[in-house]
């Protein structure tokens, strides 16, 4: 049994909610999830580097007092999240954030990838994150925002969201030449089949969280660890 | 239940069985593997681009006649095999070098990858191949070869052979500064606990076959398909 | 007298005397031109990685039979084909594909090269192409593909296909800001002065054969060489 | 008739006639060459970007007086020297520097390539020009200097030359992986065989001098021309 | 007391009295800049890289007559000036370009820099420029000309000149994603409150000659100075 | 008056004090520096990323209670610190880390910049936070560990820290090629002149929190601001 630990790092159930429904329709036999969201006193969501820090602390101090009891850890916040190099530092367990898996199950299927997502600052946020984890602009074909913050896409009507993230993943497609598209949110965990219909049968759509447990959990099948002699050294923690 | 198909794309059966071997340790319950050797009258190893163009070509022709019954295929050469991508044009089904999830994987642990390979003209190509992917130098490391060709991993006295993977997986991390090791041909798939022996309990040493197949696993499991609307467009096949 | 071997790896005749004739009208005096073109039961066009790896294939099979009688060889079809990668393997007498040659010409004329091609597939297969030959994208303006199948450049109407042609060449320099055209298919060779019209004459236009006869020409006067001590060492043949 | 105006931007008349003495021997029957070199009170031989700067706008000078009666331009300096660019500004003929011209034949012939040159400075000079070209560092293994000036490439007993430069270029091979060397002054032009001895039969060694006489010869019999839409465009001069 | 002398190498005295007034409205009251402009036979404004070179040279001439007495040296035209190295290579002073000096102030406050500058073939030129500073493309928007030239910022109406530089600044903002501007000539110098009209309170204005006092001041108060050992050893001057 | 906020945001006061000594030498007239240390309860020194993010939210909380007092904030910790990304966010002031600051003024003055630090871990850790810059390898030679830990700078003998930090700032010039020298840790602040011994006369050596205020003092002189249309909109705080 593999378990794996699947955090929200921000403090809206509703979003660990949305991605452990998601989840929990595909989970494969032998994998066990469990769930976190951050603290109530913290960010209801996560828009910007600061958002990433207060969260990513909040989640350690956590850890300090309520050890993990898990295998491999899933950060469910798209971006470049810092407590993936957090957790990667404290723990040998393997840990994922749901843009780096999104983004390795995308180059498995094509060559040009786009991530949609949610308000224009995470236009730039996403592809410095994208070209820290190594990943050149030969294969990365850019990312498109819909405008919408990560809690509009629950207040908002379902069907204005709809439409807004449908327009900007064909813009993906056309205007970007993407030829994978990636779910750049969380909180657009649901929003698969949303999206093929607005790209066609042709172009796979990624959600990164399903990817991230898939890897996880073959990660952890394979006995594999977070490296210890190079950026992740441990920490006394 | 899941169907991959193993593709050892060589003729020389011993390696596709050590494969197998390693493979069969470890399959997830729900999925199933088929293995395919090349032709008898294919090459014996896979030793240069010719031979890589000469094993696609057989392959394909072999699938022209018998078509595959299956839902995702690896691609067990370690290399940027051309069968990769004509797979890819062929079908909608995922398909997957070891190079490639070799590669994801070892990303996943850490933030510097080198591979140990064979002879030394491979150290260009699978640069080349690594770069292909849209890997930057910035978390790829480089190849270290030791020398020994794919088929006299298996001819020569097991010491020897241990003995130079094991000093060309030291150098991979002491002169290179990689932090994961990628065992970087097929005929090496049995070598894991060899090559950690010698690079110690913090680095991790990923073998491709048996991420490839996890990888792909989670592929098929999310319905996931490589893309036609880019490079791998459909071909009259 | 420098023997140059130009190699259509399909099978359409027509398609190798466009350029027989193309190269006729301007062939330096101690050069002497062959020609080979691919057989009649492989692929009538080269529209995908498969196709490259078959006619590749076909034709080094052709070559155990016939060994050819050349001081150097030009692949005649515009793309990053195998063969070229194949024949350096197998021989020390120079081999250039005609993108590579049109490549390095573009660049000794202009610092922002573009490609028009055929269709829209080999976009991103002739940006990986240049990228894999290591030119940055510094220098490199990308691709504009007219949407004709290579077929097709023959069999639809001259004003048809000139005026498509022409409006990508047009794209090129207005929308990416190439200051250079090279066209970007064996059957365009005849194509210089209707993309010269179209673009005016202060942007030069590039043929791949014609460079390629010409680069070839002068490394084997240089009494050069394919490189045997890195990627592209003899392999048994 | 092809005319090719090599320039030795330096006074050294000596230079200017060793660079002659190669050519010669070689030169195709449908090309002829002339020469130019600095002007007496120039410097002697080009060490640093000022000596770059100071002999361009002697030679543009010199041409203001004395318009030039060629096709095409030879600028015999191994370096990024700004006289290519300024002449590309002045006139439409095709012009190119002895680096380029050696960069493009020696990535015809391997697939890394490194420069044997003069003085350390030139090491960030010419990997410096080498990157303004547009090649990246996948195929460009570096530059090797030998410590001598260019003068000293004459000044010097001939032995002791000999053994510095095959030494850069045993190391340019097995410590930098070259597979291609390009000699790195036009006052090496002579040295070819020199290091060919060094680095044995397997390395092809480019001379900058004869490559670009082939280049431009071919540029120039297919009426090919400076691009004057972008960065060349015409200047008043 | 810090002595910058600013350079401006082109004959045109009123863009040099107009970088003074700029600067002399701002100067830190222990900095005191000299200013020195090009010969009156040289070139009225530098508008190719030919333009650059003379003037270069004829800045470089002056020196050898008339050693500066300052401190470091500010070269005051908006490109990849050969006066820079020219000079690093001639002193040990610090030296800076208003280009640099520009984009390293704008990446201290923004990650995505564009220049707004004159005419269209200083697109190229600038976006190589930045390039060779080894600014990469992840920072780096790219330029957008207004196609006035340098002298046309003065002889043209004030409000059509404004409104072009206006254009440019905003595309740039819109269409290049770009979150601060450059202002990309020296005959811009005192635009920096009309293209912040243009961009918004919210888009940082950088204007390059300001800039290069700020750093070079800096630079002298801590006693640094050029490096000698790499591409600026001293040449004899 | 220029007020700039320098904080160490670790709690060793000893490096603070360290910091301001060093600063004290050396402010110019007009400029007022503030200091900060980080609270007694964080961390001692900034090891890993997970310290990065502690020192940074306690920081952030301590401005939400005592809102900053000053024009412009240095981040005195030698790292891709997160707290300046979360100040730029939070403020308009301009904002710099003395990684950054010490990076532009090397680039200033050198063209291949080393960076000499502290532990073995910073080498990937400084290596991910320069290209985070944008800045490419073709200017950044590397980083070399002393193997201290930033405490050990203090309590390690002085003898043996010199010798330390003597030595990897030769490696530094020597085996990466670099031609300036960063002093990769606040710690090092006072180490300039031991540097400079080491290297010799014509390497300069660049210290981050003077290179800061300077940077700093001349932004604020330009009426410059932190970009709000980009990565850094302004965040509730």
């Amino acid at each position: 049994m593999v378990r794996i630990l699947v955090i929200n790092p921000n403090s809206t159930v509703e979003m660990t909610n949305n991605v452990k429904k998601v989840l929990d329709s595909c989970t494969p036999l032998d994998v066990e999830l469990q769930y976190l969201s951050g603290p109530p006193n913290g960010p209801a969501s996560i828009e910007s580097v600061f958002d990433g820090i207060l969260t990513a602390s909040f989640v350690m101090r956590h850890f300090k007092q309520n050890p993990p009891q898990c295998d491999a850890f899933l950060v469910a916040c798209y971006s470049d999240h810092p407590l993936v190099s957090a957790l990667r530092e404290a723990y040998k367990k393997p840990c994922l954030g749901i843009m780096q898996a999104s983004i390795f199950a995308a180059l498995s299927l094509g060559r040009k990838v786009a991530i949609v997502t949610t308000t224009k600052r995470y236009e730039p946020l996403l592809s410095a994150g994208v070209r820290a984890m190594g990943i050149s602009d030969s294969v990365f074909a850019g990312v498109v925002s819909t405008g919408l913050t990560p809690l509009e896409l629950e207040s908002k009507p379902r069907t204005e969201v709809d439409a807004l993230v449908q327009k900007s993943s064909r813009r993906a497609v056309q205007e970007l030449g993407a030829d994978v598209i990636c779910l750049g949110c969380a909180g657009m965990a649901h929003m698969v089949e949303v999206v093929q219909q607005a790209v066609g049968p042709d172009v796979p759509v990624v959600e990164g969280a399903k990817a991230g447990v898939g890897m996880l959990t073959s990660l952890v099948q394979m006995s594999l660890f977070t490296s210890k002699v190079g950026a992740y050294q441990a920490i006394p923690f």
